[in-house]
């Protein structure tokens, strides 16, 4: 039995029981918050790695007495948290990261990368954005509330949808580059959901925006969350009548339309970490390559 | 050509073009925002709703000096803007409020919701949530920036994205009620995606929480955006094996399995604003009245 997201991709998979009626019930989350529980061991936001390429867990009595815990859920019977570090961030990964994320299986890949984003949401939300206040931490680690006596206001973790398309006219892909790309890389159009848009509102307004194309019948593919900092990629498939390019330079150096021989020769040469003759496809954990691999399997 | 949301459904389908280069280039909003260009008129988060049922709109010489603005686009060369509320509210829409908003065509209802989403952020996100320092609007108004110096965070208007599903077992559908609805009302299940998740795996999780059932196969059918405050529903059908119920009676007061012949008999019912034999079905504007014309009509 398969839950049904068509795409085999990074940060999906994990087998924690995530247990919510234990963080809304106190005794409940008391009774498991034992010095035995499992703590998953982080350098900062970063896993900590063990020789063997796992995940390294220590126990709550290592923990701080004033740390800030995630009720991650559990493991068979034991309860697994995470620590909310000092501070922080939004950087992407370092190159180190991605190193030691790749000896991961993909349970604790997904698990690292839900608790990756949740500590850091509580890391930059320890004030109340709607009265300036302190917050503090409710319900396991999944709310924060404002200590704020007049306000009392209660926060939830944050999700960004965001919608990356295969856009597709007479067999050719449209893929752009970022400035900021390596040397050669294309990659799916994407950008963030915006308030009072359905997905497929999305993206016909991120294609028609970045590259001057006009789309129809936008159709679901899959989806994958990206702990960097939390994002909900959904990735999509559109079709372009007319492929006329115009490039918002501001957003894109460049966008073009391969060929299927083109990105079946660039996401054979990604295979082995190489660029192909015409362009370099996204990286392997990137919902981008996924996406390709679908397409390129649907011959 | 049509964008391809399978769901003819409420809240999508503006005409307004965002122009997202004019929110990022000071010079092009300064010049469009003049004396003459349009103000939704709102009565706090409410559209005022003009004697012949559209929606009203000023123009910017009627803004206070010191208003909030958000940039919502352009309808053709005319700029429009929304002015932010002294107070945001996350509270459910009222029914003097459903009743103005009925009479609104799908492009001005969508462009409301999309407004509303926007300036109700900016009425709850006026401190930083790093680090407590009051934010000040930037681009337009799809940004907020902390005046904090040693700071500086930039902040995002919030999506938040809900599965909605259709639990299907041989031929029957899996619908719930909560304590709050109006009595007999049955409705589809429904979760926020969780930092972590994919929206397959969002859908399997809140099934099995809130009523004990696994399911497999998970297929994404269209979408909405809600504006109460800013959600993203992710309508989506699965199919469960095995029909028993544990209900989560923190989350649900009832759940159960209703024939197509129930559930055929309560469209027809709520299509009158009336309820049906078995159930009453969710009102018109909902997505899960839209999920649940979509499964009749496949029949």
């Amino acid at each position: 039995m398969t839950i049904g997201n068509p795409l085999d991709i990074a940060f999906v998979g994990s087998r924690m029981d995530r247990s919510d009626h234990i963080r809304t019930d106190p005794d409940l989350l008391a009774a498991v918050t034992t010095p035995a529980a499992r703590l998953l061991r982080l350098d900062g936001l970063d896993p900590v790695i063990s020789p063997e390429g796992r995940l390294e867990w220590g126990n709550l009595a290592e923990a701080a007495p004033d740390a800030e815990l995630v009720f991650l859920g559990r493991q068979g019977e034991r309860a697994c948290f995470a620590p909310v570090p000092a501070a922080g961030s939004v950087a992407p990964a370092n190159p180190r990261l991605w190193q030691a994320m790749a000896t991961l299986d993909a349970d604790e890949l997904a698990t690292y990368g839900g608790a990756r984003s949740m500590v850091d949401w509580h890391a930059r939300h320890r004030f109340c954005a709607r009265c300036g206040q302190p917050t503090v931490p409710a319900k396991g680690g999944w709310q924060r509330n404002c200590t704020g006596e007049t306000c009392r206001a209660e926060h939830f973790p944050r999700v960004d949808p965001v919608t990356i398309m295969l856009v597709e006219h007479e067999g050719n892909l449209l893929l752009g580059r970022q400035p900021r790309f390596p040397a050669g890389s294309y990659s799916a159009l994407a950008g963030f959901v915006e308030p009072g848009e359905a997905i497929e509102e999305a993206v016909a307004r991120e294609v028609l925006e970045e590259a001057g194309v006009a789309v129809r019948d936008v159709t679901y593919i899959g989806s994958q969350p990206w702990p960097f900092p939390s994002s909900l990629m959904i990735g999509c498939h559109a079709w372009a009548d007319d492929p006329a390019i115009v490039i918002d330079r501001n957003e894109l150096e460049d966008a073009r339309w391969f060929s299927r021989a083109e990105v079946e020769d660039a996401m054979q040469a990604i295979a082995h970490g190489e660029g192909g003759r015409a362009f370099r496809a996204p990286p392997g954990s990137a919902v981008a390559n996924a996406l390709l691999r679908w397409w390129v399997s649907r011959g």
